[in-house]
């Protein structure tokens, strides 16, 4: 049986910190599939296409990621594409009780579903999606938090609008 | 002077986190005032009058639990029904440092309010209200969270409104 | 070259935990600046001139402290004004988790800026401006977590009001 | 069936937040127990007769507590006095991982027995016996962190030996 | 290339929690070398040859996990048996920033070598090594807490030293 | 009146951490006095004399650091040396709660004594002297963890010993 991996997020962007897990953790698995989350109560700042076609264009070097979308809970999806495993990164002590949280209620749920816990670099454990949207906001610099194609494809976005 | 005790919280909907709670602090109070508070900001997903008739319906093997409802500030209800302690339940090291902050500012209105802390069994430790109505959003099985009665009351609403 | 101080927040409204930690680190700095953030997405509960005028009124002993109003990053403010340094107070372990965040954020994206915390004092652990807000809507009382002008302040907008 | 507790440690010495928590938990039981920990494989800075002495002169005023001291598991020692109840102050968040961690277990081996909680006040939180004995090794002054009686017990001590 | 993972600990004794993440991560890893630090400053409770017995009794149902015994720093050992994985159990924050630490070391000191987290479940959060040698110590019951064949041994020698 | 800090610790030996503050924290004071606290009742692993040695070598290019020794409680060094200012480095959650603790005590002794934290850099974030001792005493390599003069202090000791 093949190793599939569930790396769920909203992803609204991609960043660095975000990259580096599914990098490291590729060795371990045969197959990662990055799975976006729809918040259908929250409307994102990059659509669900636009954030797809970011990540797909970020790992076209290995055909071990795919990249997919999903509504509903995280244990159902991973039901679905028979993934017996959610990888996470983890950041910080307030990161680590979210996600005991989520890993026993998931084990709850559905019991032969493990969660792998992978520890972020420490230059990436200030980096998230949420920052990255702020700094956008008020025009920051966003270049040092998400990867290179991403960081093109949000500056010619932002180009576009103006 | 009989030792009467407010468990606060929304309760939208009681877990069996919230009644083991209940259970194990009983022989400690003379009265244990379940206190749902009323956010007038914020809709639940359960109407104050069905959550009240539910924990009502769970406890009907005791007398020395009374369910209630409160607009405005804890420490102001407990002044009300004349209650000495405030009972909460600990799950985690965010839940201290948040029941921390709340008990020393309800001291610091109302000295001679004391609030008792009982830790989650570990079993419990991962279950909220918030987790039951985000399951309950997406279809999930919220049985194994919930109350027996309550799990049956949830279930045959959601068989009406379908 | 004069050493520049930001204390950063909503300030909505200044509290006495605020107070204590900017008349503490006055000693260290030769001016410290209180820089009201404006969050244009959330209408805050006093108007931001009502603020200012409260916190410069609370600080007239003194000319090291000035008060000021800025939108977008607070690094980006920081480098409009000179100043070298972001000064904040830690509360919880919580507060620290967030407050190292920002700092590293800021300083990859503004690698000369320092972040300098000073620790609360216990007893105003548990004062926060949303607390204060939070007591303000259900009429309790906030005599013990606001400056003396900044009570009286808000009393008179009260009694106005009804 | 009366409501006895045990509030176990060291004590060596016995510090005002020990006091504070043991007087607010006081008109929750019928008696508390005050039980002095026998650790074989340290030797304390106070005999274990002296501290007992201190203990029960501090609590001359109330007959519903008790002093004694015990060696080996704490909850054998509640099962041979019938105790119902471990009190424990709770002071910071790292404080609340070793006391969930030793609840849990007593909970495991000896299910009846339930643990009640109580946050020091804030004041008090930075203060333990340990503390208390390097400061007075440095010949630093304790008299803000004992009770009066302990504190002059101490000092006289002090003075004899020089 | 094989995907080999060492469980290093020093396992006086090996409990139910260390046996829990080694099952659990048996799908993950083609191997699994638990791999038991020698202290050369501290005498341990049990033997190491004692620890290494029990600890292969016990999973001689598989041959993908063996037992070996190590000195010097854990990095050493993993480059010496061509393991690209640490496995490490977490139970509680406190775990969290201890893992944290040693794993970003050795990350510093070995680039290419992960450290994989697992969380216990939550009924085994509060057992530990250290845990079972105090309960053994005032002859308390360690059953709940170390695998069937560990109970037994334990208990055999307890006898043959009485 | 000029602003004199001091930094407090062990330093057996000083790390590239400690040495990152310091020069952080040199803009913001007139004299930093880094202060070797002696240890009566542990040995550590390098001399008193040989610590300060490394530390004033390290700072030959800044007549602002000055190197001491001292015993007792570091309210009374600071006292004594006229030092208004305690500077401390951050790195973890665990690192805040025992800062705030010394902190709190620190004040209560001494109300004029501020405390200042700065956070330490991610990447330096998992480094301390205990860490360094541990990785010398299996031979690992120390040299990403010191300054490159008190690395070649190190090696030239350890060879002269073999």
């Amino acid at each position: 049986m093949i190793k599939k991996a569930l790396f769920p997020g909203s992803f609204d962007p991609f960043t660095i910190g975000h990259e580096e897990i599914v990098r490291r953790a590729l060795p371990l698995f045969d197959e990662i599939i990055i799975g976006i989350g729809i918040n259908t109560s929250k409307k994102g700042l990059f659509e669900l296409k636009e954030r797809k076609v970011m990540i797909e264009e970020l790992f076209t070097d290995t055909d071990k990621v795919k990249v997919d979308t999903f509504s509903g809970l995280t244990v159902s999806f991973c039901e679905l594409i028979n993934a017996q495993y959610i990888l996470r990164g983890l950041r910080t002590a307030a990161d680590f009780e979210y996600e005991r949280t989520i890993a026993q209620l998931n084990q709850a749920m559905h019991p032969n579903l493990e969660t792998i816990l992978m520890l972020s670099q420490p230059q990436y454990s200030m980096i998230s999606s949420t920052i990255v949207r702020e700094i956008l906001r008020f025009d920051g610099d966003i270049k040092p938090f998400v990867p290179e194609n991403i960081y093109r494809h949000i500056m010619d976005r932002q180009n576009n609008k103006s």
